[in-house]
């Protein structure tokens, strides 16, 4: 034995680091991503990646706006719409166009859709050549006011939604509110389940004001979808900036999410994952009252607003409440066997246990209130 | 138009990260895990990744060893060695092992293994539920003096090597110098070159020495080897440390790669890396004189010394010169059709151009020498 020969080396990687990003919100921005791109440090090549769906109504003209801007798109890499596509394979088949067109680190990716565009381009950009440059061109109510703030990105497996990918911020976010009049309706109703748990979790006033403009939202009259959008993203960036990487705070950002993912495993993604959230908050919300943490006063303000945007009562998925209680244990967030939910305590504030944000419920709270409310 | 409404909000993602890792060498560490893993901020279950010839060797001491620490191996990703096994299909083989198990974020990741088994098994580790620890016990001499040290993780596609990847940091690394004694004397002077390589870009008293101790290092001695493994990690942590993504002081890491790669693939991988790297390094310093960078006599010491160490004078992949520095074009580090090269101004320091420490050569430069050279 030579343990004696023991040597240490310290790698020392302290740094700053800096990825914050603009977010521009308003009507019509396409014609102006020359002066809006500026200084973001992006290269002159692009790779535009989009879905179907969204290419058809929008791709050409985002083309034509970036050759505009003085950018080269380089290569169109265009997958079919749908949340089936969030793939490995999806993965290797937009990095292999790249590669094909020879495409180096001086090329940033422009995710032009979705949640599962921006997912996908994303966590492409993230790995090509160990990561160049994206923007985001949020193109549904959802991804304006989500998943274009927290960098998070990645792919689904047969095992689960999400369970692949890598932090990995934008550039910059283009927010043109033109692209939601193209938007079915359930789609934006979707979106609207993300703006009301914003305004739940942190910003009473902002609760008051969704109240009192629903018929404008109703109508999507751009002057009031910009401040929601531009509210949003302020409540969500709030969260992300004080914990990036997720730990306590950004939890919160979890209301709803507990029973919502599980309803959606349940309906093996029939439904929409912003109808299965407005569900998750509805039993939520019981759940906070049933546990003495919200005022029932609350949680009927929260039904309300969740009745006005036209979210169903309760769930029509054909499982019993103890299945529902059994799936909330296979999430991400499950630990060590405990289901960690997260409760409003007042609209606007949520609430904090011992360990934090996260608040474990034992089956025994959660089934018969979820037997109760559902009616099996 | 509504451009007039157009509204902007910054994400501020501004903060100290703090990547900085240990890195342990000696005779025998095995057995002292416990207290060389303490404070490592790791989790008990570990994901043991490992590729079939290694694991054979090693596998079951380093389960027994991670188990006497403390830590639950849940599971064992071992799959088949070789770089041709370091493709999309493996990782996903390996995320898979790791899903099914359930394993979640309170897992980390061991590497036992070389380059391949470092490259998978922490890009699996980058993207897994979006970021796991993971920590290297490199069994090779070259994944001891290289790879460990930088966190450059990735996988190869048809189009190139590592074009696919992350930058992600090992908690820790762990060069038992024991594994030495397990591997092929090729893979032994495969690792070497990278050592001469160290020593001609940064350290030229580190030069002397490797001429003095050749007949120790020729029988392994676990002293020599290991001063000669903590000078290498030293020498490429100091540049990794000043420039930990790639910008202008990590490319003098490229001395002997420009030619190298374009050999490695002349030779559609029939040679080993380091080989190719070595003679590389040679026609390089020959190129660096030619150029009127260098001195003769530093050429001369730079070739015997790789003499010492058995390389070849010349390679004898069948190709033309010209198809070689066709084939330089083709790498990742080409800008816009030029060639840039890295060159030492003497032993132990490198030259500067007007772009920094790239220098672009034209055909016309390195045709009519590598000709010369090679005879061919």
């Amino acid at each position: 034995m030579m343990n004696d020969t023991l040597q240490q080396l310290s790698v020392t990687l302290r740094r700053t680091v800096d990825d914050s990003y603009p977010i521009f919100i308003g009507d019509g921005l396409f014609s102006r991503l020359g002066s809006l791109l500026r200084d973001r440090g992006l290269p002159k090549r692009v790779a535009l990646v989009s879905d179907t769906s969204v290419f058809a109504l929008h791709g050409p003209a985002l083309r034509d706006a970036l050759a505009a801007a003085g950018f080269a798109v380089a290569v169109e890499a265009v997958f079919p719409a749908g949340e089936e596509h969030k793939t490995r394979e999806t993965k290797a088949w937009i990095e292999d166009r790249l590669l094909e067109t020879k495409l180096g680190r001086d090329t940033w990716v422009a995710a032009l859709g979705g949640g599962v565009v921006g997912d996908m381009a994303g966590y492409t950009a993230a790995t090509y050549l160990r990561g160049i440059p994206f923007v985001q061109f949020p193109t549904t109510l959802l991804a304006m006011v989500d998943s274009s703030v927290g960098g998070k990105t990645g792919l689904d497996t047969p095992h689960g939604k999400n369970l692949i990918g890598a932090f990995w911020q934008p550039r910059a976010v283009i927010a043109d509110l033109r692209m939601l009049a193209t938007l079915p309706p359930v789609q934006v109703q979707a979106g609207l389940a993300e703006v009301i748990k914003h305004a739940v979790i942190a910003d009473p006033e902002f609760f008051d004001y969704l109240q009192a403009v629903w018929p404008q939202v109703a109508r999507l009259d751009p002057a009031v979808m910009g401040k929601i959008v531009h509210r949003n993203c302020a409540i969500k960036a709030g969260v992300v900036e004080k914990d990036e990487r997720e730990s306590d705070l950004r939890k919160i950002l979890n209301f709803g999410h507990t029973l919502g993912h599980a309803l959606e495993t349940a309906a093996d993604y029939r439904l929409l994952h912003g109808t299965c959230v407005a569900i998750g908050m509805r039993y939520e919300a019981e759940l906070a009252a049933a546990l003495g943490l919200l005022a029932a006063s609350d949680v009927k303000r929260i039904q309300a607003l969740l009745d006005q945007a036209g979210f169903p009562a309760v769930d029509d998925v054909e499982v019993s409440a103890a299945q529902l209680v059994e799936l909330t244990k296979s999430d991400k967030k499950a630990r060590g066997g405990h289901v960690e939910y997260v409760f409003p305590k007042q609209i606007g504030a949520m609430a904090q246990g011992e360990r934090g944000y996260g608040i474990r419920v034992g089956d025994e709270q959660a089934l018969p209130l979820l037997e109760r409310i559902r009616g099996r």
